[in-house]
């Protein structure tokens, strides 16, 4: 059984979960051509998965076109599991607590579309719901703290099976990173008076140079302290904490958004893997005007390394500001 | 120029450094087969580096071996450029100060060694010494705060060519990793009374499922919450804060100890790419009871994706009190 573990003496979490290493392992030049007729995320294969906890169909649904057009099914391989949260168990120097959680798969469309940016606005939105309403339902359970919600596109990236999806995870702790985030938002608006975010979408709006693109509804830019090559973030410019408080219209916008943007990424970067992840509210916590949810898409061009790893700083060999011309640059 | 730049919502600092751009990016396939005629490492090719700032012979050296055993050279696409650090720049919302700090290369040795396990105990324990050579100096100059000492073996580790070398960079700042253990380390001190990396090395001891080696000066271990598969670090017995206070015979140890683990994870995982680096204490800090150096080993068989750079937590298949076994179970 999965089992979280904290580091003894730094503030980071492991879930160790031996039951992952049987998941498929597709070599990285099988991902982009995996023979659809094995693929158990295909229309026709649904006996492959596990059954799913929830399906859209598009309201344009008529005979010959699949019958869904989004499924969500529990990850077949979790590193998490469906169960009570055990009370934390400590030897006085070691922390650990049953692997409680949920992990489930999103898969994006009935056909085998292994690139984002070739789905249709449609569908990408009908991605989005889902992932609002799997959010709405953890929302109701006491046991979840804080959603991951977060997509791999390609082996560089962590993706193991190459027909489009995006994973989501339910935890019973907010991790790390959001947890910065959301400090560091409450101090700022504390000093500020103000959403750290909001300022920064201003600010952004203002400089110009790092903006991707920009509608009535998000910004999306190269951040100032990007990590990677092509990193872009979409914020919505209407502050709001809670991504499952967004309108359908913002839905379809971010939809519109995110799909120009991964375009945009795959003319500049020749279809670069990527990574993207949904920052939001703990499941539990309220709007409130210090945290502002957003995406954030990582572009995979280089690895890793050393460096990173051991020091938590990144090196990134192309500045936003030359980023964000490149990315603008192109004509969808 | 580089650049420093902090994210300005999290502690996390960026080097945007566009030169490192132009560096040679050989393929992963192309890493371990590149052609020592055109390395620029090897012996006979050292005008194809600038000059080193430290050459190390073996004492055995004689006529018909190369005349250095270890070469520590500037690096050709530095992230960091060797000039005096300049007062952050702050527009109240955004903070970048120059890119001013060391990256150096050492070059373990004059043969087209790829695999630093098949190099012998004692080019190891110059390589070590090269480290130390380089701390000592840079101990010295007011403008270093930390040293991060790096290895990355393998292009899906980072590493753009094949021939065995680590980098090693001075910083006019610590880093956000080691900067927590320091800042925990402290905390333990002050609750109990004890250095918690030696508490966790004499757990370890006890406990004995997840020890690699041991031997009179370190203990060679897979950790409690390891990040990765097969994840070992390597701490040594004696409680010590600076890397550089070691002594000969603890270098001695630590090469055998380094390179028998290092056997061991190409025996048990078919010569994976991995990264180490050394956490030690700051440049300008004393030795004291609370921070222990300690070089981490982490392989790389699966790519961190989006859940890990999202969370800021890991998930990992492979526990360490089954890597461990493994790892023991080589004869080397």
């Amino acid at each position: 059984m999965p089992e979280f573990r904290k580091d003894p003496v730094v503030e980071r979490w492991v879930i160790v979960a031996a039951e992952r290493a049987k998941r498929p392992q597709d070599k990285p030049e099988r991902v982009y051509t995996a023979d659809p007729g094995i693929c158990p995320f295909c229309a026709g294969h649904e006996s492959m998965t596990p059954p799913p906890v929830l399906v859209l169909a598009d309201s344009d649904a008529r005979p010959g076109r699949a019958i869904w057009s989004v499924r969500v099914v529990p990850n077949k391989y979790p590193a998490l599991v469906d169960q009570q949260v055990a009370a934390p168990k400590t030897d006085g120097l070691y922390i650990s607590t049953n692997g409680a959680g949920m992990h489930e798969v999103v898969i994006e469309s009935p056909k085998h579309v292994v690139n984002m940016a070739a789905l249709g606005e449609r569908d990408i939105e009908l991605v989005f719901h889902a992932y609002r309403r799997r959010l709405l339902q953890w929302r109701g359970d006491p046991r979840w703290r804080y959603a991951l919600l977060y997509k791999n596109q390609g082996a560089e990236a962590g993706a193991t099976l190459a027909h489009g999806h995006s994973q989501i995870t339910a935890l019973p702790m907010v991790p790390k990173e959001p947890l910065e985030e959301i400090e560091s938002g409450k101090k700022y608006f504390a000093s500020a008076g103000r959403c750290v975010y909001c300022a920064i979408a201003q600010r952004e709006s203002e400089i110009g140079r790092r903006i991707v693109l920009e509608n009535d509804r998000f910004i999306v830019f190269c951040p100032f302290a990007s990590r990677v090559a092509g990193e872009t973030w979409i914020l919505p410019k209407r502050h709001s904490s809670c991504f499952e408080s967004a309108s359908k219209a913002d839905f379809l916008a971010l939809a519109r958004s995110l799909r120009e943007t991964l375009i945009r990424l795959n003319r500049c970067f020749n279809e670069p893997p990527f990574n993207y992840f949904l920052h939001n509210n703990p499941l539990k916590e309220p709007e409130n005007d210090y945290y502002h949810w957003h995406l954030e898409i990582l572009p995979r061009l280089h690895e890793f390394a050393g460096f990173e790893l051991g020091s938590g700083c990144y090196m990134n060999p192309l500045p936003p500001e030359d980023a964000a011309p490149l990315l603008r640059g192109v004509v969808p």
